[in-house]
């Protein structure tokens, strides 16, 4: 069948909005229509030429929220019509992984998403005879997409695609890395570094872990005002000290933060995550991407003193099995996720999502197909 | 009252047998004969000059075992006659740190004890007018040192002070670092970095949690037979491979151990002990103090893809409400020490404790005054 999806040719360049030739699903997978798609950091990060790993010619996207259309021979979980959230991240409930009870990082389709391809070393997606890869597994700039069985969550009808889409990634990345990850207790102490969609949906996630005190950080403080309306009680701007931010908030916090997240993906702020813990319990989780080859760096003493660092990817969250919950929590009203969407666009327009998240002015955009 | 004691007087040389002036107890303190002192690499460190927060003229020494000779005013929990381990890291019971649940790390005299004084600002140690330094806020090698009473902890009479002394670090920094920092279930895959006493304590903390391997690294081969007895499953020596020696441990697990610890104090092993540990739950705990400004390193796809690194200060236990229960399962047979004593010395002749620390030939020598 023919879809209209938005193609990256190659590092650096525009997206480019083309008609593209999907084969249907083979045996346990399921074509999705895509209704919604978020635009993620990671998105551009693979489109700049930056990640060692990016493939092109592909197509992107992660974050999307569609209908099952077709499934394949032997797909039993999910059936035609049903709405689906792709997963980055899929839950096989068989590997070493899904068994252990202590990972959501499933690793049955690891190395062949990892190449671009469905995990019969096949792509779905080609143009003019010429293969297109897939992209984490999802490729939601793509109306219609083809994923594993194993890797859709499946979720309540009522909720609205063009919003819940963004649980796919950033929003539960965030608010599961403190539930799922740092596992926060009340009257926790918090604080996030980066207001990026992340950050801000880990100042979610502490309101609901009924943190007593949120620290945002970000030298961006047009964030501010977002970050209060979603929980923060102090915004810090470390531009504005001359001391290192750790020792600041160290000092605001009569020792340190009971919990700190970073989610920019800068070594330097990784550290200051780490370092602003409080001595003998404080634990920092990682949850931004750092660039190839980056390393962090801190003085042994920090752990030795009590301090753990730990990280997160799609927050702690198996998708299969969780995900649906979140949607629920956003039907409740706990989950606040139409307060991210700061844009919409046809697909036509993808490419000024991407302006819009380099130049700050996004939280995220949404692209309706 | 006058005591023996081994003197340090500077850094870099032996130390120096004299007959010191010991202050008796003010309040809240106890006096103690030391019946027993282990000799530590952190003692033989700080003697090195190595320690940037050493301090000198001192009295070093922490691993002891004693009895209570006399207390000060208000002195309630211990009486004259108890049976006591100092403990340099005490528990006050009403501090942040000791009411968080969290930590071991009291730090009710931190900062007096840091500067090598009791919790009033002054010394209890002088010879000829001139005043010594406390060390670790224990001064285990003088057979008369005074300590907080939130500083000892009470054991049973009939345990060996001679043997048991070396719980007072060690022993119970290794197997304290498996139960009560990493909490390590029965099943799980460990590997240990360095097979010095705290290292093989290790072992024996993996063999009580009911480990179902354990792999001990060390460069010296003549440490694995010990590392057997105590319970290692797999001896291996990183210069027999050419491949790094978190990658040789990954092979031989299938992945990655669950749980790993650095007992040597590199940051070079630091970082292959985090490495070598299973992605998605594996994590990794350091012991090992490393030099002044040594940093650790590491990609944080490391922590993102799910390994947690942390740090251990002995071994996590709190001293006077733990320590005597590890007294207890020496004397019930559960935690071996007595394999542990390979050298014993009169006092006069401690400096050949460090030597033979020094060159690997003693796993710990023990001081009898």
């Amino acid at each position: 069948m023919k879809s209209r999806a938005a193609v990256a040719w190659e590092a650096g360049k525009p997206l480019s909005i083309e008609e593209v030739d999907v084969q249907g699903p083979k045996a346990g997978e399921v074509l999705i229509r895509v209704v919604a798609t978020g635009v993620c950091h990671t998105d551009a990060f693979t489109l700049s030429g930056d990640d060692p790993e990016g493939i092109f010619p592909s197509i992107l996207g992660h974050e999307g929220g569609g209908v099952v259309e077709e499934i394949g021979e032997g797909v039993t979980s999910v059936a035609v019509g049903d709405h689906v959230i792709p997963l980055y991240t899929p839950e096989c409930g068989q590997c070493k992984f899904c068994l252990s009870g202590k990972t959501n990082l499933c690793q049955a389709i690891r190395v062949t998403q990892g190449q671009g391809l469905m995990p019969d070393g096949t792509s779905r997606f080609s143009l003019g005879g010429k293969q297109l890869h897939h992209f984490m597994g999802t490729s939601t700039f793509s109306e219609y997409t083809v994923m594993p069985e194993i890797a859709v969550a499946k979720i309540n009808k009522a909720a609205p695609l063009d919003k819940v889409c963004l649980l796919g990634c950033g929003i539960t990345t965030g608010i599961g890395a403190v539930l799922h990850t740092a596992k926060v207790e009340p009257g926790s102490t918090v604080a996030v570094f980066g207001l990026g969609g992340v950050g801000l949906s880990v100042l979610q996630g502490a309101v609901l872990a009924k943190a007593s005190r949120i620290i945002a950080v970000d030298i961006n403080e047009d964030k501010f005002e977002m970050a209060k309306l979603l929980g923060a009680t102090d915004c810090i701007n470390p531009k504005n000290y001359d001391a290192p931010i750790q020792d600041v908030i160290v000092d605001l916090t009569d020792g340190g933060v009971d919990y700190s997240f970073e989610a920019i993906g800068r070594t330097e702020t990784m550290r200051s995550a780490l370092e602003c813990c409080h001595k003998g319990w404080g634990e920092s989780t990682i949850i931004g991407v750092a660039g190839a080859g980056q390393e962090i760096t801190t003085r042994p003493f920090q752990l030795v003193t009590g301090r753990v660092w730990r990280g997160s990817a799609f927050g702690g969250v198996k998708g299969r099995s969780q995900l649906p919950g979140y949607v629920e929590q956003y039907m409740q009203g706990d989950i606040k996720v139409d307060e991210m969407v700061t844009h919409t666009m046809g697909l036509e327009d993808i490419n000024k999502a991407f302006d819009l998240m380099h130049s700050g002015e996004s939280i995220r955009s949404v692209v309706i197909f």
